[in-house]
């Protein structure tokens, strides 16, 4: 059978890409990648030979191709059952998707401030509506981390598509050097030291294309 | 049993609230619902009571809470697959995730000037950006409908959490006069004459709160 193929943007910097980059291998799913470095003049036009959406990541699987990362972390889960991407309780599942929404559709000014660079470490004095958006998300993993601390160290105990859409938040954080609080500060150190992130991270600090629109200096 | 509450704001401005509401309507469940007015002084204070997020909508099934349109729709389709609101088939529900994220974390040209007003009648010169956004919308239903002509007329045949996801869309189309050439004008006429759309735009009509920001004159 014809192996899968994850279309993603550069490692350094492409949060989206990430996602499912990072479940898909948690999961021990065989793929294989190809990087389309992003912010570059023919960017677009090989992107929209993949996917009429002209982002990335997209996922090729025979002859069926799945744009964005929240579909493609759906669709490995229901593909691939046993990787229990997906709590098996009708409620954690509605809590997961929740979080994952909010994430999906929400936090534009960090997203727009706090780039994800993984190569560097920026100390930045956090604007207003930034932080608000950090306190939010720390509030979201406190919430999770409290109510299954008995069921393992990811947000929802064994690691789960939620963990994956909040990996790139990890990396942010770690980046600008947000101040996370005990729990918040163990969760982080749960996905930093994956060797499935730490592999990603491996792969991204030998990328040397600079992206300058996600660069704070 | 506790009947479900769903938490929406005004039905004329209100696109993330509709979607929920009209795919529980369509698959005829029994809910109560309660609109919180937006853009008022206490709107944040009194959406804050029901949810961390203090967005609309929200879900209020017994003890669980769910926040955000998609993940409102994805429990209502697990809790009630009689109503058939994911297709049966994997790619399918690949393919329906793909466009629904699509629609949950872009378009924002659109979104950001061609707001939902459901009273209005604006025939508007559409902008450069606008109209890609327009032009990628129609291009996605076209080919949900080719694909799918035989089994029905909703996107994916019997109507979906797709056909939830981009009803706001149809109405704005028709508050700003898009241009939608035949196979996604019939799409369009589908989703208006909908008993459970018609109920809404009646509803709709008869608010009178007025929500600055979201009119173009």
């Amino acid at each position: 059978m014809e192996k899968m193929r994850l279309i993603i943007g550069n490692k350094n910097y492409s949060s989206w890409s990430l996602r499912p980059w990072l479940a898909m291998k948690v999961a021990g799913l065989d793929f294989d990648e190809e990087i389309i470095p992003l912010f570059e003049p023919n960017t677009k036009t090989k992107l929209l030979t993949y996917s009429p959406v002209g982002t990335v990541p997209v996922l090729m699987d025979g002859e069926l191709t799945v744009s964005d990362s929240l579909a493609i972390l759906e669709y490995i889960a229901e593909k691939y059952p046993e990787a229990r991407l997906l709590p098996q309780n009708p409620s954690d599942r509605a809590k997961l998707r929740s979080i994952c929404c909010e994430m999906h559709s929400g936090f534009f000014p960090m997203r727009g401030t706090l780039h994800m660079n993984m190569r560097k470490k920026i100390p930045l004095k956090i604007p207003v509506d930034v932080q608000a958006n950090v306190d939010r998300i720390k509030n979201l993993w406190q919430t999770c981390r409290l109510e299954n601390a008995s069921k393992g160290p990811f947000l929802f105990g064994h690691f789960t598509i939620a963990d994956a859409m909040y990996a790139p938040v990890v990396s942010r954080f770690k980046t600008y050097g947000i101040d996370l609080g005990d729990i918040c500060e163990e969760y982080s150190r749960t996905i930093l030291n994956l060797p499935e992130m730490q592999a990603w991270y491996q792969d991204a600090l030998k990328e040397t294309w600079i992206i300058k629109q996600a660069e704070i200096n």
